[in-house]
């Protein structure tokens, strides 16, 4: 439930007939910053970014672990993201501190009142090398499925732990691109003290709440400042975007810098077909389930409203992305778009030697075959999925007591040596887990358990040991001491996970069927995808020459794309909102639930200029996990951030299009208003503005 | 998606092991008026109820047919139900009108203003027939179960209509009872001119809404009133309950006379392995999904919230419901003492004659085996069941001319001649359809149609037409004239039904798969069932040597028992609530949401006793349906109204108990108070008490 990761972005169903089928499409794009689209942006804007360009631009990038994107905005390390990026963090904080800071906002004046947030990391990308000829020469094709991934993942531990120098702060990890196709190497300047600077009220952050999430026009100021600390102090940044003064115009051409999470579009059909027709409705059968428990629960009380609402709106968050994807993938003539595309891939296979041509019919054919298998598997793998913190956390602590037993070698990967800081980082973060809430979700998880299985079932009953969902959820979670951090500690450094304590005894009760589970899924469907989905992935990008971009993997890419407007039911949507736009929508909504203004917002109505432009659209391809990415004009300045997609932008998870589809950002002129006017935090304003007090 | 018919009433799950099991439990049953439970009222509350306070309950008592239960309360034809079972009704005057009755409220201070419901039905129950014997004879042992059905059919179509006399506005039900172990022909007088009298606002009635909805304690004032008319006039009622001056106190004897909708206690254990892990997990995801689905429509704007709130409150209720008796169904203790039940009922077979025991023995296999049917034609049935009231109307009226053609003995029961009128009449209920919520709600089915069948089935792809979900429910429903009243009217009039409309057309495309359905449910799996329980119920009632009362089937019922608190969690919940506790509730909850208090309650607050008691609870056995029902005390006058069961009666489906399991009702001091201090309806309070003007 990654949270800003589903954030996705698109195609108006209606318009798709009328396309043609170009390789791309328009200012389609997630580009690795190694192959910009430099023919593109000439040819189209007379633009050309040099190599200092986008290294800065890099360089200000910053990716937070927890699933967004954000940038350096002063030479103090001040971060800028969304505020429902930093929600995890805000909630975190009002957890310790007791107040609720996500709810009621925060700010710190003087540096010393800034907080540290217990868990949150953020990467900052320095450095990008293919290793792809390095990881492919590991496996050979005489190797088993299951032996082939070891090799590789063994090379992949190897280059890891080459580029990584903890003393440092950097780290080095492989990513996989093409589905395998090509690996880099990227070495990653990471960061652990980051301290809350300023966030809005949620009430104005999230203005129209889920009702208007993915809608347009908005009026939201989804914003969250950050700083990052070394040594204690605020983060001399040689790389940090200027502000611009006078924010974009229409037609102006854009960059956004981020880390989209998950696309499919190189998908092949049969992959396709899974996601419409068992994917996505089981994905979404869950949502809707956890949506409704959740919803429910949450508002019988102000305490459970505090603890369930960041979850909840994940969600809601989650629920309405998939829906659009699959309102995409159940359009024919959409889906008949990818088959043509597909159509095309195969004629040029057709055209390869032999040997390639084999290799490239075969690939279909073992996806499809993986498909099935993936299929075969998914009720286990959703049952056997429990949603509940403390259960995660004893597995956890369970397989690093019997992994580290093992050379490591032998390992499950997360045990890998390279991956122990991370996984002792997030093990032993600080974080409470509430018992009432936690017990709400596993009894979810049990009673859903007990569906899939009939509760006749063997493991079902010494699962529930004889009693109703609900109470074996109340003994499991009241009973763990997983969730106590001294003694979460103590049994890390001893390596032990006593089978005493319930939690770790359930994760012991299902340990071999998880383990077969994800070994059987690993062997015959993620291996042979991987292996088939690299061979399709090299033919496609020979068709396209090298002019292409890999499916989104929350690596850093750069889109583009003018501020620009579009038509809907046959009235133009103008690409801007303005500040007068929140008081109208309050106003027409009965300020009332998510669209009640925050009491400052009222009071402060008389100073504000009502005609500051407030929220954008841009043609840029972005997706979930672009949250909180800057959006900067050709002279490198922040003129917005990304913070939602639209409606119709919610199938570029499969396909690019800009009939209709926009990239939704703050504009840079309503955060400086509004923190001025409304917040009275000039001192924030003028940091952002580089001005010197 | 009949609202408060599954408004569902239950046993502690930690209470219940150390329950025994007796054959009636406590203040256990829903009894038949013809087998009152007059020895337990004797022996344990030392009260004998004569034939005329039990005649005098009976006629007093109204039927809701849109589901729920009433009664009348003045000479006048006052009739005294709930809000929500009166929604339906304040809905379609509010389309009519332009003006929201059901969140408003509405007032009728003069006859002259009360409003006629569209299509609202009541039925007054006359007088009770036992026609087993009749109704048995029509099946022999050798027919095959679908002659089996209609030669049973046309029997009750015969005693039906003998029963009938339109003139004079009688009806007559044959009401199957005991699972088929009994037949009774109920006679009813039916009234069709019923007229909104007053309603409170939907925040007065319905404060806390889904949150508190099955908690308690609660503070509702869940009243609605309507006066039934004959001949232009206001009915003068010989029957009417009279209205307690002093209400009731806490452990005082009270009585339920309403139309509980459906329980299971009878089901055998194959029936309860079913609901517990096919049907209710299957229902409870479909509502999850329309939950979600109608809710985030609703929230975008106003006019959205007025067409889609009642059903979106009908679907959270049957959530709640429904998660409640899952709870209970996967609480293995419970369930064993369900298995307990059977064993002895086992055992009593056993020891019948040689041909008893051996139909007895075979019943059970027979229900385990119809069962597995069900569980095979479930996905036929969900996917076929389109949540649409355009397609509905359509599918009538294209059945309708299909079966007109043929001899009344041939055609489905649904087209018998003693259901013309009910069928007319419903189908030209002027209630209009919104296009595009029924688009919304069309839009979802067509999903998942696609999805039951995958995209590329071939009927799949005939019923979308080549469209998407959303374009095709579009074209469909914004092209169908089956919506348009007149349209609809001389279709009927002249047993037509156009293939040239959209809508007719695809019920045509499904007319003989989902008559196939039809036929192989009621013939493998309704069928058998019917006649193996019949069996059973008959060893049943046997083995309690007929102090017993069938499970609930909408039919007229008596329960009673004292008004009682419970404990929870160790702590005492008092039977009361007070109006204090109304607005400290809403003072929790920042007066907000569901909880925020009508503008008039907060004027008005000055002048209220504070302490009238609010709402209460008592052991009564009732469930879904029997909203609206009047509480009376041994006197016969009102002290209540039932409105709800609290969230341990949830499991009443299957089983009573009365450790914490209650009835949920408002007092009758509140409705009076409320009436004259903060409404100014002193007209109605006196009507109500019986004052005259």
């Amino acid at each position: 439930m990654s949270r800003p990761f589903y954030r996705a972005a698109a195609v108006a169903a209606a318009s798709l007939a009328m396309l043609s089928t170009p390789t791309l499409h328009a200012d389609e794009g997630m580009w690795l910053y190694t192959n910009p689209p430099l023919k593109q942006l000439k040819e189209k804007y007379g633009f050309e970014p040099t190599p200092q360009w986008l290294e800065h631009l890099q360089k200000s990038s910053v990716r937070f672990n927890s699933g967004g994107s954000g940038s350096f905005v002063s030479a103090d390390g001040l971060v800028m993201t969304n505020h429902h990026v930093g929600a995890d963090d805000l909630q975190k904080l009002s957890d310790i501190k007791k107040v609720d800071y996500l709810k009621l906002g925060f700010e710190a004046r003087t540096k010393a009142d800034e907080l540290k947030c217990p868990d949150l990391i953020l990467d900052v990308l320095q450095s990008i090398k293919d290793v792809t000829a390095e990881v492919k020469a590991a496996v050979t094709p005489d190797m088993a499925p299951a032996d082939a991934v070891k090799a590789r993942q063994q090379k992949i531990e190897e280059l890891q732990k080459a580029g990584t120098d903890k003393a440092k702060g950097v780290r080095a990890d492989v990513v996989t691109l093409f589905a395998g196709g090509a690996y880099h190497l990227y070495t990653f300047k990471t960061y652990t003290d980051i301290r809350l600077v300023f966030a809005p009220e949620k009430q104005a952050a999230f203005f129209g709440g889920d009702p208007d999430n993915f809608e347009f026009p908005r009026f939201d100021l989804d914003m969250c400042f950050f700083r990052v600390y070394e040594d204690d102090k605020p983060l001399k940044c040689e790389h940090h975007l200027k502000w611009s003064a006078a924010g974009a115009k229409e037609n102006e051409l854009t960059f956004v810098s981020g880390h989209p999470g998950r696309t499919n579009r190189q998908n092949t059909v049969a992959e396709l077909e899974y996601l419409r027709d068992i994917g996505y409705p089981s994905v979404l059968s869950r949502l809707a389930r956890l949506e409704v428990l959740l919803g429910s629960w949450v508002a019988r009380s102000e305490e459970n409203r505090k603890k369930g609402e960041d979850d909840l709106f994940g969600i809601q968050n989650s629920r309405k992305a998939r829906i659009g994807g699959l309102q995409g993938l159940q359009d024919p003539k959409l889906f008949n778009r990818k088959r043509e595309e597909e159509k095309k891939l195969r004629a040029y296979i057709e055209t390869l030697p032999a040997a390639e041509k084999e290799a490239g019919l075969k690939a279909f054919d073992a996806i499809a075959v993986a498909q099935k298998k993936r299929a075969e598997y998914l009720k286990d793998t959703v049952a056997f999925g429990f949603n509940s913190q403390a259960f995660g956390t004893a597995q956890t602590l369970l397989r690093y007591a019997d992994e580290m037993k093992k050379e490591p070698k032998d390992r499950l990967p997360e045990f890998g040596e390279t991956r122990l800081t991370s996984l002792k980082r997030s093990l032993l973060s600080p974080v409470p887990v509430e018992v009432d809430y936690e017990t709400l979700k596993m009894a979810d998880s049990l009673s859903q358990f007990a569906i899939a299985y009939g509760a006749d079932n063997e493991l079902v009953k010494r699962v529930l040991a004889g009693k109703s969902p609900q109470e074996r959820a109340y003994e499991l979670v009241s009973g763990t001491k997983v969730i106590d951090l001294a003694t979460r500690t103590k049994w890390f450094e001893a390596k032990e996970a006593p089978e005493s304590d319930p939690m770790i005894a359930l994760a012991r009760l299902v340990d071999e069927p998880t383990r077969a589970l994800r070994k059987k899924t690993e062997a015959e469907v993620d291996e042979p995808k991987r292996q088939a989905s690299a061979v399709l992935a090299k033919a496609r990008a020979a068709m396209d020459a090298g002019n292409t971009y890999p499916d989104a993997t929350f690596t850093l890419r750069l889109s583009y794309g003018p501020v620009k407007g579009y038509t809907e039911n046959g009235k133009q949507v103008p690409a801007f909102t303005t500040m007068a736009g929140l008081y109208e929508r309050s106003k027409q909504q009965g300020n009332a639930g998510p669209f009640e203004l925050p009491k400052r917002w009222e009071e402060k109505k008389q100073s504000l200029d009502l005609t500051t432009p407030f929220n954008f659209v841009s043609t840029a391809d972005i997706i979930g996990g672009n949250s909180g990415s800057p959006v900067v004009n050709q002279a490198g300045e922040v003129v917005g951030l990304i913070f939602d997609g639209n409606i119709q932008s919610l199938v570029l998870d499969f396909i690019y299009d800009d009939t209709q589809a926009r990239a939704v950002s703050v504009d840079s002129r309503a955060m400086v208003e509004a923190l001025r006017k409304v917040y009275d935090a000039a001192w924030l304003a003028d940091e952002l503005e580089g001005k010197k007090k």
